[in-house]
């Protein structure tokens, strides 16, 4: 009976062998890159012109010497500083009842191409979602979908790591744009 | 004899798989959420009014066109962007001998209601901590707590990541205010 | 037989328990201090000031009441942001071929000494790179070396982390610096 026991147990011990192998993952291993928690949400930026200070959901608050904060500057918006608080919504529509807010800065740092960089946050207080994800990276906005980094969360998202591939949705003139965020979560607790 | 031995094989596998299971962090699964380091430190903000030049720490460098850089904006501060050097203590007295500098950046971003995004880091250089901790996140002011993400760490805080929880421990009209930050840090090296 | 075989059993359990234990990563515990990358890079800085719009690579689009967006801030530049678009090198000759773009902003935060922040991106697209690495951090420019966090990554640098070390390789008045950037990841996917 013990002469069979034991094979079994050796068995048993290499199958573990492989689970853990497999599940633990040691600093500077090559990880799986399956999202933990995946979110697509839309936000939308109506940027004040003088004229909409109503509707408007961000402004420029920097701008280089031969620019001003009214208008976006020349030579590809380079220098422009904006801080923005934009609604967060689930549909690409404006007018859909937002569902957080995103809010943080972004900057016009090129000067022969419209490329961006962005620091901000969304930030949610819904029976759905509570906390918030921050964000930073270069947004190269011509290109058709790009990659920013989440680089830290709190409440639902507590110390979440991950990408956001941001796509512009929609943008009229200098005014509005509307960015789809896709954000894939690797790291959540 | 050896049935014997047998079950009790069998049964430290038991035990170690469960060791292990708890102690290995696999990315995607579930941490436990103690700090392996806490600290708590108080820092002082003393904006610049045209008139405090001497004691001021920091000044607001950008503003929306219906503002300027001496005077917070209406609505709330929306737009002001506030570059801050400011002393770190390790109680809620001003005159207290600094520990660090907190420094970097604060904007205001919401027009309807104080809120704000920061970016900035503690440095210290003393025998008791060296190196920096870097941190973004929203900040909604008007909630008693809120917290940002720790984004990294450098020196004795090499690699860090987790949680600062903020309260604004006092304010003094548009001039002063002290935030209490209780820093709990998740991930440590 | 089996007599023989229980203490072997034991034995790669053993031997089993001190690779588990030293390759697992358990929150909290202490890691290896070894790079899974390392890269060398220069950036070069070339600052607006009202005369070499052709050249420059950055400008100053904030700064406190006491100055403008054309001359540094005296103070040690307290308050000045700069946004740039700087050209990244691996030697550290200006006019070697880029091999990407260093973008976002930095500020200066200290009236008694230089010292600056920064929030920016290595962006690269070229046959040896594709992605971005994402930089925050305290730089007290007056250190010969500093560090900075390494807070994310996309592409190539896919959830990176990891410490950059910045020397100032060389600086020319308040028009010109370069940087040197060793990288150091210590999170690799």
């Amino acid at each position: 009976m013990e002469s069979k026991n034991i094979p079994f147990l050796a068995f048993v011990l290499l199958i573990f062998l492989f689970v853990v192998s497999s599940t633990a993952a040691p600093a500077g291993k090559i990880k799986a890159r399956l999202p933990c928690k995946r979110l697509v949400f839309y936000f939308h930026d109506i940027l004040f012109n003088g004229r909409n200070s109503k509707n408007a959901t961000s402004a420029i608050v920097g701008a280089p010497a031969w620019a001003n904060t009214t208008i976006m500057a020349g030579q590809n918006h380079f220098g422009d500083l904006v801080v923005f608080d934009d609604p967060i919504t689930l549909d690409n529509n404006l007018h859909s009842t937002p569902v957080g807010r995103a809010q943080g800065f972004y900057l016009y740092d090129r000067k022969d191409i419209f490329t961006s960089w962005l620091g901000f946050s969304f930030v949610f207080n819904s029976t759905q979602h509570k906390g918030s994800i921050n964000f930073a990276g270069a947004d190269p906005i011509m290109d058709k979908t790009r990659d920013i980094s989440v680089v830290g969360g709190t409440g639902d998202f507590f110390m979440s790591r991950g990408i956001a591939t941001l796509m512009t949705d929609a943008f009229e003139g200098e005014v509005y744009f509307r960015l789809r965020v896709d954000i894939k979560l690797y790291e959540c607790w």
